[in-house]
């Protein structure tokens, strides 16, 4: 699954809006009294940490933005393993441009690199099983297109980006219709012949009950390594099946050994502290 | 310090986008299809972890923006601790707004509440000693005015809030200005009368040089608390003095013991996780 | 199928949006110069045209924004069927806000009620018939949103949104991954679990070698009748099939006869002439 | 009358919104998955009818503002005639830039080309006579610039842009004002002497009250051609003359064939179909 | 010529802007540490000048939407004239509000107020005649709208808006052109029956010339009154005539003693100081 | 001190806000109609006043962005001072695009070069004093941010930039707070270690009440130049003293000759006349 990058064009907006954010009303006056015009400096993007790369356009963008006669180049793309001390990119052009950008950039490229990082534990930690690590809707309010990005670039996948494009109902949906019959069809008489219907059950007997809907695929909330191999049992390939709620790197291996299709875990982009990544001189 | 709110209009812009993110183009089709329009709910905004609350205007807003009609009362206001099950607020109003709202509220009360948090744990641990706890401008991109609240929020300070309201002065720009003093001198001439000048120091000779200078502060760049110590003892209450540099829950006492006026942190907005907490039905 | 309607929240930035288009830098100088401030005004949208109505909530906004004093009340609501004279809404208040916001208002519910009513017809056509009457990406650029919804208001479905909501794989996409089968790979490893495959074909050849591959939904473009219906059989329900090109309320019925489950239809949202609906002063 | 474009920069905004439209949270996922990086090609802009080519500006922008690295080059320029078939630009560069932005580029090119079309046929259907071709204020909402732009193309002229670029005194205006003299009166007043002030009126009683004032325009409204003539003849070149209401190809030269000035016509705004223009891979 | 207000949803994206300038990051911190929550105020806008009034819809949107809660009253309306000391405005209501608001309201009714004042000072003194003093574009970026409205309060005139709504020939068009019949005729054919055409000339010679062409106005640019005068003489009427470049409130009597029908003037937009106003607690 | 440019970055939106401002809704008729698309030309910017320039940035990008192909070459950068009749810089390119930018290139640089000229007369006219001519927050509502800098190209200093970015007590938050002690006080709780306070007083017996406060700076508010001299006195040297209130070029060499650290005036921001800058064809 090569990872595919996001048009430059999703992504200015977000960044002229974060650099202007720390532009604030007269730029940046330490780098504006201190550093020489001509200045030029050649600057490398440093793991300070081991982990996988996310955010490169972000950080690319940040540093031709303030100033186009910078260059970015890059060592290791996102999507790979970047090794503690290794280089990840390199910057080189007037100082006063990188160094107004360069917090702006290692925001984005630490906040997202965390992210994949993050996402990439839990793929390494469920290899040997088929399940695929995926996130949630609880991501950082503005930045869901880019976390859920970091996610991919991380070797997982995605749920929903958001309420208008599949349908995932929930206790309070279903109690509102009546049963899961109910909602079930109330869904599939809403909704065009593209748009996906999961359901989201907490006991057996949901699940027993829903094998005959039809519906797309199934979530098991906040179940047991039991409970859920029993679930996946009970389905037995009708449709796809998901695992959610508190499962950590720990735990999630023995989850997916239940033969489980998708794990989907928050704290992957609401949770996952940064990936320490530094602007130094370069070399 | 009573906690001060922002106006709604500055958090309106950031809630809408945020929504709008959620609601895409076709709006919340699970909810659309199931719940019914004249269904009309209670809820309660529930701590299912304990923590300092931050962010329950943001939370307001995203329920009203979505549907006027929904109220919302606040039980435990931003900046006190919730304990593991208490009701931080109570919403009430139709159901299909209550729910396509939920996501968006949730995600910035968690993210909020989560920095608040972190900031508390470290003021806490520094208590006896005067020092405070100061944030950095390692922040979210497009976030930095709410996580700056969040730090207030959870009784922490604020460091800049961009590259134009204070003059920092670190390494790259002391090289280039020539010397500590030319560089001093070259940022008061910059800038006005009411911007401070604090200098990023590593080492006891540059703290010695230093305490001569015209500047508002100092910032001593991953030194340990011995080392802090005896450059807090140099400065001898000629201008502020503030630690930076890894310092954790586990380390911040020693630091603050050394009698330093703050200890900026940045991981308190950078990787602070969530603190967990939901919609229930209210009873 | 009841029909949901889209949130004043994501209305409002296009209605806004227009009515400034109209007002200009002076705003309407006709009105401000011959219209008194105190008069107020009862007046009727009313259906000069039989047809579907769609596109209310825009009105009401367009006049609310302009004025909030103006009450709008709703007597033939979306996706229901409008007589030749027939009063839809009533509106009533400041003459002069009445005045400047008629043409937007009128613009928006004559342009969405001319697609719900297209859409209509097509339906209608095709009622004995399970198939359902589908939109395309063939949308006004900026309005796909509302577009999409005036043809669920015309009982219609929708089909994808954008780019990013489904996978629609076409000959250009088959040619660059080489086979059918290497382009359906390629996408099931590229999405999540809650995202459709579509493919798209043009011959029955291909029909043939699809039928095993694991897709979510076929399309049959610009076939004719007799070879859509061989095409429907060879599927034999392993997947949704859907019928594209050239279909017009003369066509519709016979292509219906195959059994395909969706008919797509560009011109219902490119080409559908208005719906004339005027602003008369009410009785 | 050669054709001015507007400059890149009205519409680049426009552009931007529809692509962004289109791409949604995750951008184009089908060719994203499937179309190698490096892959480049030729295409052509290719009228599938015959007809006015309009918006070619706005369609190298999607292709542009997807990839900087997108050429695009014109063969039959705005405002001039397509035969069946014919290439209306090349495009050529990278494959997945072309594909992603394929459907904006078209579907602004065939409404605007519709427009232009529309327009085209009605400026050919009078031309014998002195008439102009004019659209109205019923336009898309959010495309009245470009659409008028595109009458522009096919040979027509623009009434009033909004509501404060010209006076147009309707029914409404003169019952508040109290009579034709009052209204025109109060108008004169309240602009400046760069804005001209048009007068709608039905009736031939109204005309000949016209003439006598100190108007620009007249607009007769929804007058068979016998009316008309008879009311150019009492105007008497006193002013521009303006016939308007239900004009139809069919009709259009008959009420040319008054004398009239101007005759306005908003379908081709509001109701033209799609000039259908596909993109081809180039020989 | 009664004033026309603009409409809120025109003001309301610049008085946002405006606040949130002011506001920054941080919001009104000085406010907020020592302001109580429930501490409310009556206060008056009270002129510091005698002058007249313009922009109290800004100033009651910039209170109201800090904080919805504040009241705001009119005692001089736009258009008139506050005698020194007069309270224009009272407002009433949450004290933080207030102050934290005040800043951009001033702003926006000293600018405004500075512009109207210094255009009725010329409407006042070429009263005996029958000239209408007028504005140009020579406004403050961005503001054009609110500053033409300032005009209008003080009794002026507009002329174009933009280069979009009118057309101005300029010497270095006519020299494009070829001639001033050249350039005229272009003019002609170029735009729609509802924009105006006038001519900028420098010598009696052009005058001489222009008097046969189809123009709706002239402009006598940089000419001293005796040749003003002589220039409306041979223009006899034929259109409107216009004299502007350099006139004071000392010189514009001689102007409009010519006879010229409008004289526009640059500098009561672009250079009039501002009117004092100020925010009193009120008794 | 030397000037330090904005960032492209930061100017961009405010120079594409004034841009289609003057565009309207379509474009530069005139120009459109009568300059030849190839035509290009030299032109120069000339002072027809002495002053100092401030605002070539803005102008630059008003001709770039109108068209690219356009070349902008600065002969007397920002806060050089240039003599009457002398080229500030010289455009080349397109003649379409230079006359349609031209208005909007002058109304930015007129307006800011008018804010440095008159900051530049006081500057120079308290020379041999030590004090800086300092801004306030009276700025046209919008341009804080570039009047700002045009005060910096005059030499001058910058005073708060917003309500966020310093704390500036006065009287009614001494009232509300209920003494001098008790409102510095509260501010130095409220705020972190990099935000000044400043307190404004009107009387000597304030200031010697403030002089044992721990403040970062006082203002004298309206008084004169003797009593300043005496609070001057008071303060001996212990923080900033600023004087405030009606200073002019004849009334601020007094002021200055107190001792007085900053001298603060509105009018050079909110009533500076613009310096006339024209477009000339070049040489």
């Amino acid at each position: 699954m090569p990872l595919v990058p996001l048009p430059d064009l999703m992504l200015e907006p977000l960044v002229r809006n974060a650099l202007l954010e720390d532009l604030g009303r007269a730029g940046d006056v330490t780098t504006g009294a201190m550093i020489a015009t001509h200045l030029r400096w050649p600057g490398a993007l440093v793991a300070r940490q081991p982990g996988v790369v996310a955010g490169l356009d972000l950080a690319r963008l940040a540093f031709r933005m303030m100033d186009p006669a910078i260059t970015f180049d890059v060592e290791i793309p996102d999507g790979n393993f970047a090794k503690l001390g290794s280089t990840i990119a390199r910057v080189h052009g007037p100082a006063r441009g990188i160094l107004s950008a360069e917090r702006t950039a290692l925001n984005y490229l630490c906040h997202l690199s965390g992210i994949a990082t993050a996402t990439h534990a839990l793929v390494e930690a469920v290899k040997p099983h088929k399940a695929r690590i995926c996130c949630t809707r609880k991501t950082t309010p503005g930045l869901r297109m880019i976390e859920k990005y970091a996610v991919r670039a991380g070797g997982g996948a995605n749920h929903r980006f958001g309420l208008d494009d599949a349908v995932l109902i929930k206790d309070n949906h279903i109690s509102s219709a009546g049963s899961l019959h109910a909602a079930v069809r109330h869904a599939r008489e809403a909704v065009g012949h593209l748009m996906k219907i999961e359901l989201e059950v907490d006991t057996l007997a949901q699940v027993a009950e829903a094998v005959s809907l039809p519906i797309d695929a199934i979530m098991f909330d906040n179940m047991d390594p039991v409970t859920i191999k029993k679930a996946v049992d009970l389905v037995a390939g009708r449709f796809i099946t998901e695992a959610s709620g508190r499962i950590s790197v720990d735990t999630v291996s023995a989850v997916a050994a239940t033969g489980v299709d998708v794990i989907s875990v928050g704290w992957i982009t609401h949770s996952a502290p940064i990936l320490d990544i530094g602007l130094d001189a370069a070399k």
